[in-house]
């Protein structure tokens, strides 16, 4: 028994705490470099609850176990995963397209009672009557809205985008994905947008598109008894990826109906991690989405009244119907122009979103009541400019009748308002209505003699209100995306601009709406492609690409100047660690070594039960080196990486523990199966080392760590550049990078990086210096 | 000098040959597990010639020097890279957007200079002299097309797309980018499209576009002293590669007009590796080029006659005016059926066009003669088939009047051909025309009565005639696109199925046409978003967009189950090892051990330089691990990777060679400049061994590669599944991936894994019985 005392004191040195943990951090340890703690970064805000952090596992765990099932899947299995992989994206773009629609028909079902009900009153003279419904429909479908997130979900508040960025860059908050926040997220969009906020449903539909398709690959959820049981091939984090990149591109076709956008929006803003075949994937996806909404669009024109008020409005299809423009280079300098002020406004409004974030979460943090009485004082102001402003502003004249009396009391264009017959006011047809079709107003054709103008200062005054209310109402607790916002400032101010320099160019004040909203999307969101065709696709008007692409460009230039896109300023400020595509320039003075934390916990290929258990409820790693020693090896070898996760369901396998310190590789083969070792979807799946039931009898036995190590983790030597080792982390989506020592005779392992270790807050915390070169 | 006869005994030892050549293999060799040549796929052909293949490096290159020339950058400097960056993508896009509209110009007045001249003749009568005069003429530009090729650039035949996909794959064959390809690529290109051949211009545009940012990324060639200082910074491989993507879509942009498309093509087709940031550059690129060409095209319509022939045509933009498309199930079901058989006959195409390849390669190889003969041949049947078909087709008569007499002779629906007054030759107004024309008419909407509808046995004719056409000329020594025969033969099937259906269906034939041309596009390049969107720039109507992505979805997924696509298959046939995004399943079976090649040659950290220069004479290889032994260290450890380029530069430094083994280290910085090393474009920059004069005297020396070895090459355990280090491999784009022993003790690298390790032909060849599983 000699050499089991050897190891036992190589436990006490080799197999040391890699952890935040402040007890272990006493010990005497000559192993690593330096002794570092990585505590930033490790949590998030998630809705305003804080949350601990993981990554996901995308890279390919090789034990002996998972190879031999690869080895025995057969052909038939393969295909059967080939043909659901395309199922689910098929009931993913079904599913999603039926939300969108279900959505919108919500929406302008409640929105058109809630103005109907407003305007009636107007139109009996009964002001004040009118006022008083309005504030109270408004109030109570936000305080609706925003009880739902304080208490149901609170991750479902927000746009939605910077959590499915960050899940698709590998970060695992918990339940930014979960049924629960699915459910909010389509309910509490309903309410939010009928309730008059200036909030948009298309942030929102990609996280519900994510959020469905996380449940469909998740072989549902195991909390609500919906599992399906011929989905547990996809139970891994990487098939999930996929998906959920599916689930978001349908969400954005489904908003905007733009299933060529929505793919590039996937691609330029959403996903990490790319390949040819998920962009076919995509692409089949989001034309489901498309065939769907278009079904059941049809079926409601076609059936008279049997979507309710659903009209034309919803499932926003803008008119831009300007001619082949031409321009003459007077028009280009505007639209340059245009484009600077844009990027300028945009990049200020992300500044402003970000200090009004921060403070709202101050209030937010203090509990559910907070949140929906901070909703509720939104709603009132939303509801009092909404409808006050217009009252305040000057009724102008028909040119000639009045079309169509407003009747339905929405999606009309010349809004009667408090107005004398053959008026009308152009203010509340910008403000008194739904945020979409006050797009369409501001999009409408200027020349067109069919459509009403706007004056001057009902342009400057919305534009004034809109830009300020969507800054304040965003970080309330309500699903809340920021598309629509921008496009209603910038539509404005562009129209704006066209109004004033009506006589001097010969581009028509819708086209110079949109490209105002384009600057304003450019400006605030940083995407070009994306945003271009889906732009393209809403107006439907091909011809204006070039324009719409300059001013995109223009805008995102100026801006990027400044600060970054809301998204990325949304993550950082949730604390989610994104990984970025490339390294930042201080990476490259520092070297793997430098930044690697500690100290570190390791097991022996063959380890003593006890030492697992204490390793798993001292730290909270996610993976930890196996080393196999002395006499299982000559000297001491590096074996491979274990996960937690793994380490958590063999111990749960009691018979295969053993007295001796034996390899048991082949036996445990029979014991336990692949599938057990899956990654379970949220829920109840997942087992905690508090859990486990272990006899003091058992935590002497010995177990077998080969069969669940990955023998070929992914590993750098100590002295590899950290912008290399960022570049390899990033590329391969990984959760561990095993730092090596670079001279041999040393232990075979310095250190485990992690995302953490790779965020500016810790290197620039460690080495305070580098901030200023 | 006791350890020096030790080193000297262990290079005979360590070593050794990694390498091909033969008589190095007979020395006893025990240090690796195997000794293995791969002397598969290390040579391709490019153009009919065999050339040697590289790998290009995009790994950071993390040496002594290189890191100090990154500390030593100033941030006016970084600021001049991020500049000169965009400069450069903005010069692409202008110099690419000049050579579409050159190109369309030089095809528009040479093919209608033709045309005029047959049509003239015909008006006259002369038939024979007609049909001598259009033969001569298409003979003359073919020839002259072939001599170009033959003679000047081999490399420039074909589509060029392959090969520009091999690139951004990382496969460096010679001189497929070099200025000689891109003189022969513009005008060889022209000649050919306008000596009538079935090709298009649209690929040769995308090599074009990607030899023009090769040009100015490498700094101009040195060959025709066309350098420019200042571009220094761009002589590597990484930022070569971002601003061939960029030429690759400005090429296709400058093709179809179609900025959208053409950033998607790059990212769908051509690209391997992406970044966000990449997307956005391109699409400014793209951006250029539209405006270029729009201005050129303003300044033509302007200018009436500046342009000599350029009307209408050229730069396609087709006009499929049907209003809303709106469609029964029975509609959809004809589009699936359209589809299918789409796929069908897509898959045919391409392994027809594989079988033509293979023929043809046999001729060309011959020599340049029998290049040009090849292309006479074809260019005699191609103008038989042109002219002589339509006259044996019969005369239909027009509604009413014809309008137009053909004067300009070509670009013109109602064609007279050789028919009486008021009758025209529909089947003319296919062939007779240029491929661009052709197209617009097929396209043409069917329900307006301004144009002439066709025949079925017209499209019959037509489509049998087009498809073989098309199949038997790709593969002569001329640039032939693929786009426009495949576009062609897709729209006169889908017409013909169109008009087959007439009775039965709302959709019009002009319609039924484009679906078509999806479906053939589809079914034989296999890329979905790009042509979805290629197409709806093409056809200004986004109405249409469901059904070209339903057609394009099914014709990929049945052409798929046959081959793969075109463009794959073009560069699986010219040997080029292309790294698929997926690894083969038999990989998981294999351990990076198993193919590692050998024997392997290594340095020393301080190395005689007789033992270097016999290394990199009597070895081809680019990458040679350096290893550390005592006394520099206790026990030999790996230092990292040399590159022979590296080595090539530090041998022509004679001063830094010392007399004894000593470190240099901190010397040679004052000696070499870090940009001494950059990588040098085509041409003269490249140092051969041969070419170095290195005394005997000299060659007892040694020399220290600390400063220039990589001392954090990527490194995989021999364990590691093959699977995985492919993954690593591509996901990283590396060029050596070193292989280091499981165990401690061994010396310590196993052999390095190159690109072509990974390919299929050598894997298979050393396990055969793979191929059965």
């Amino acid at each position: 028994m000699e050499w089991e005392e050897e190891i036992e004191e190589r436990i006490e040195i080799v197999c040391n705490d890699h952890n935040n943990d402040d007890h272990m951090m006493n010990q005497k340890q000559p192993l690593l470099l330096r002794r570092r703690i990585n505590n930033s970064s490790q949590q998030a805000i998630v809705g305003a609850n804080i949350c601990p952090i993981q990554s996901l596992d995308y890279e390919l765990i090789e034990n002996d176990l998972l190879k031999q099932d690869w080895r025995s899947r057969t052909k038939v299995e393969i295909y059967q995963y080939v043909v659901l992989k395309w199922s689910l994206a098929l009931l993913i773009g079904l599913i999603t397209g039926f939300v969108g629609f279900f959505n919108n028909l919500g929406v302008e079902n409640i929105a058109g009672f809630k103005l109907l009900l407003t305007n009636n009153l107007m139109l009996k003279q009964k002001y004040h009557e009118a006022f008083a419904a309005y504030v109270a429909c408004n109030m109570i479908l936000g305080a609706a809205a925003a009880a739902l997130c304080a208490y149901i979900a609170p991750a479902a508040a927000g746009s939605g985008i910077p959590e499915v960025k960050a899940y698709l860059n590998g970060i695992d908050a918990h339940s930014i994905l979960a049924p629960s926040t699915l459910f909010v997220k389509i309910f509490g969009s309903i309410l939010g947008v009928a309730g008059g906020f200036v909030v948009g449903k298309e942030g929102p539909m990609v996280h519900t598109g994510a959020c469905i398709a996380n449940l469909l690959g998740q072989g549902g959820s195991r909390k609500y008894r919906l599992t399906w049981k011929w989905l547990r091939y996809f139970k891994n984090d990487r098939d999930r990826r996929d998906l959920i990149t599916c689930g978001a591109a349908a969400g954005v076709t489904a908003a905007f109906r733009a299933p060529v956008g929505g793919v590039l929006f996937a691609l330029e803003e959403a996903a990490s991690w790319w390949r040819s075949a998920l962009l076919w994937r995509t692409f089949f996806t989001t034309a489901v989405v498309a065939v769907v909404l278009r079904s059941f669009i049809q079926f409601c024109h076609q059936g008279g009244g049997k979507c309710g008020l659903f009209g034309e409005g919803g499932l926003i299809m803008f008119d831009v119907n300007s001619a082949k423009p031409s321009y003459t280079t007077f028009d280009l300098l505007t639209v340059i122009f245009l484009g600077v002020i844009g990027g300028l406004m945009g990049s200020l409004y992300n500044y402003l979103v970000d200090k009004v974030l921060r403070t709202y979460t101050g209030i937010n943090e203090r509990g559910p009541i907070f949140k929906i009485l901070l909703v509720m004082i939104i709603s009132i102001v939303t509801s009092c400019i909404r409808f006050g402003l217009p009252l305040l502003s000057k009724c102008v004249p028909c040119p000639g009748e009045c079309p169509s009396p407003p009747t339905a009391g929405f999606s009309i264009h010349y809004d009667n308002f408090q107005c004398p017959p053959n008026h009308y006011n152009d203010l509340s047809s910008l403000l008194f209505t739904t945020n979409d079709d006050a797009i369409r107003n501001l999009f409408s054709n200027g020349s067109d003699s069919a459509n009403a103008g706007f004056q001057l200062s009902t342009l400057i005054i919305f534009f004034v209100a809109i830009y300020l209310l969507g800054i304040v109402t965003y970080g309330v607790a309500i699903p809340s995306g920021l598309f629509i916002p921008v496009i209603l400032a910038g539509a404005s101010y562009g129209r704006l601009i066209g109004t004033v320099l009506d006589q001097f160019t010969v581009l028509d004040t819708g086209l110079f709406a949109l490209l105002g909203a384009a600057s304003f999307l450019g400006g605030t969101m940083r995407m070009t492609v994306s945003l271009c065709v889906i732009l393209l696709e809403l107006t439907d008007n091909l011809l204006m690409l070039p324009l719409v692409m300059l001013v995109l460009l223009i805008s995102k230039t100026v801006a990027d100047c400044f600060n970054k896109g809301v998204y990325d300023q949304i993550v950082e400020f949730k604390g989610l660690p994104y990984m970025e595509a490339h390294a930042e320039p201080y990476m490259r003075n520092l070297v793997a070594g430098d930044v690697v934390s500690g100290p570190l916990f390791s097991f022996c290929g063959i380890e003593k039960v006890g030492n697992i258990v204490h390793a798993l409820k001292v730290t909270k790693h996610h993976g930890f080196p196996v080393i196999d020693e002395p006499p299982l090896t000559d000297s001491p070898e590096l074996c491979g990486l274990v996960l937690r996760s793994h380490l958590l369901v063999l111990l749960k396998h009691k018979t295969l523990f053993t007295r001796e310190r034996v390899l048991t590789g082949s036996t445990i083969m029979n014991k336990v199966k692949a599938s057990d070792f899956a990654k379970p979807g949220l829920g109840r799946g997942i087992i905690r080392v508090e859990d486990l039931d272990i006899s003091q009898e058992d935590m002497e036995m010995f177990v077998d760590l080969h069969p669940i190590t990955n023998t070929s983790p992914y590993t750098v030597v100590e002295t590899m550049s950290l912008a290399k080792a960022a570049l390899l982390f990033r590329e391969l989506g990984l959760r561990h990078l095993l730092v090596v020592p670079k001279k041999p005779g040393r232990p075979p392992i310095v250190g485990i990086l992690t995302r953490h270790d790779f965020m500016s807050e810790y290197i620039l915390g460690l080495f305070p210096n580098l901030n200023q070169d």
